[in-house]
């Protein structure tokens, strides 16, 4: 059982095998999103701020913060920008760039344990983003390809993997700081590409003992209602013993499937987030709402 | 890797490891709908025809046909039931019932193999089932309760379940051809309820090397969003190995999961049943939709 702790100033999180699956948003990301990097680019975080918020409410435990901008100061803004997320709001952070400076700037200013997003098995990011993995005590994401790039071999992106949580191991980082991304291929290219998640999670749990995240929604890519197979993907995920995913906590198929897989997983003790989360919804509009509703009324 | 074929006159369809989840409708039950109840019993079979032909329609690969009315004379009923969808629709059906002799009049009648729903561990059941299953070459469900009801301990439930597998050996009938129903108690009720169908369902194929069903709405009962719930639990299920399950094709939430978890089970190649499902309907009223329409009407 592998219990991987991240924090802020005042809030835990842990991700882990016997826990209910950690929902890491992914929104505070430029990347695609034109308007959002040119605001950042400009010091105008006002979207940064509510998609902070947008994302905690709809149940985000963890924000990923990235600034990845081209020809922009991403040191800089990374940091201003988990500045700004970590004084709005108590969830702990992931500091998400591919610029070992950046990583640098927001590690130095981040109250707490974060998880770093992320280390790759290529040699040069090993002995770059390791040393500051260690140095800040904080945890990392480890994506499964090297500089040989993806490979469609399971067999090998898990032999990527245990490299990786090796080398971490050389550096003074224990294997329950690593979280491991298995990399998910759109299934639409890949038949094969549902299994090949499923199982790899069980084997980094299994022979590695290491939590798992990904980026879901690449599994639907091209494919129409993308919502409702990410739910798929994502409940059978946990199903297979994935702990934690980035994603959009504001798509509502999605959250129902985690909610769920929560529920069968029996992470949730007497379904009280399933109720909490469906009950009160339901009721509005419903007609034992409008009901109540002319009870008060007549009432007042 | 185990096929369970399952045939109507002219339509074979198999339940197997490495092939597409199927969906037995269930609708075709006077249980709990007193209506249907009603003119079954006065010989009106409206509704029977309409619900066989709206399941098929739905994508339902099979239907189950129960006619368990109290007081009524269920031996003719079903009979004649079975006979008349056999004659609207070339699914392949269930021939449910808790009576021997009904039982033994759907089989009678049936053109091609059934699948005979079902028999539990009891003792008077296996000697009675079996024997039948066995003289009209049918496959069958197998319950895992006995004579002490259902345990809530998954271990007695595989132990029924392999009895009754062994049992129907000594009779002649292949493991290929017992679907084993390993019981899904409510989650609301018990906690663990979700983890022990996923282990039993694992246990059941590779041990006992069986094909598994269940009632999957018995696992919601008592939540909130049923559908919902009903929806992951039948995406994690088929994760975990479960081949087939007797529900209501009318619920899409349900559907979509099934069909989602198709294709991460790499049981849907090229995705084309997804895309099928779901480039279609979401074409409708969309802008893509209107446009097209509008040329249309130019072109008129």
């Amino acid at each position: 059982m592998t219990d991987t702790l991240i924090s802020s100033a005042t809030r835990e999180v842990i991700i882990g095998f016997e826990r209910p699956f950690v929902i890491i948003g992914e929104r505070i990301n430029p990347t695609g999103r034109k308007l959002l990097a040119e605001e950042m680019k400009n010091g105008d975080y006002s979207r940064v701020e509510s998609d902070a918020l947008a994302q905690v409410a709809a149940g985000a435990q963890m924000l990923d913060v990235n600034a990845g901008i081209p020809l922009a100061d991403e040191p800089r803004i990374l940091a201003e920008a988990i500045q700004l997320v970590q004084s709005l709001t108590d969830v702990p952070l992931s500091i998400d760039s591919s610029i070992v400076a950046a990583l640098e700037a927001g590690l130095s200013v981040y109250q707490g344990k974060p998880l770093v997003n992320s280390v790759t098995g290529e040699e040069d990011r090993l002995e770059t983003v390791l040393p500051l993995v260690k140095k800040y005590g904080a945890a990392v994401v480890a994506i499964s390809n090297d500089e040989t790039g993806i490979s469609e071999d399971p067999n090998v992106r898990f032999a990527v993997a245990k490299k990786i949580v090796e080398r971490a191991q050389d550096y003074g980082i224990p294997a329950s700081d690593v979280v491991v991304d298995p990399l998910v291929m759109p299934v639409g290219a890949l038949n094969d590409a549902g299994r090949q998640v499923m199982s790899l999670v069980r084997r980094l749990r299994e022979e590695l003992k290491v939590n798992t995240t990904c980026g879901a929604s690449n599994f639907s890519f091209g494919l129409p209602n993308r919502h409702g197979m990410n739910a798929a993907f994502l409940s059978m995920a946990i199903g297979a013993g994935m702990t934690s995913a980035i994603t959009n906590p504001l798509h509502e198929p999605e959250m129902a499937a985690i909610k769920g897989a929560n529920v069968v997983m029996g992470h949730d003790p007497n379904c009280v987030n399933w109720i909490k989360t469906f009950r009160e919804p339901a009721a509005e509009g419903s007609d034992e709402a409008r009901r109540a509703g002319r009870r008060r009324r007549r009432n007042a």
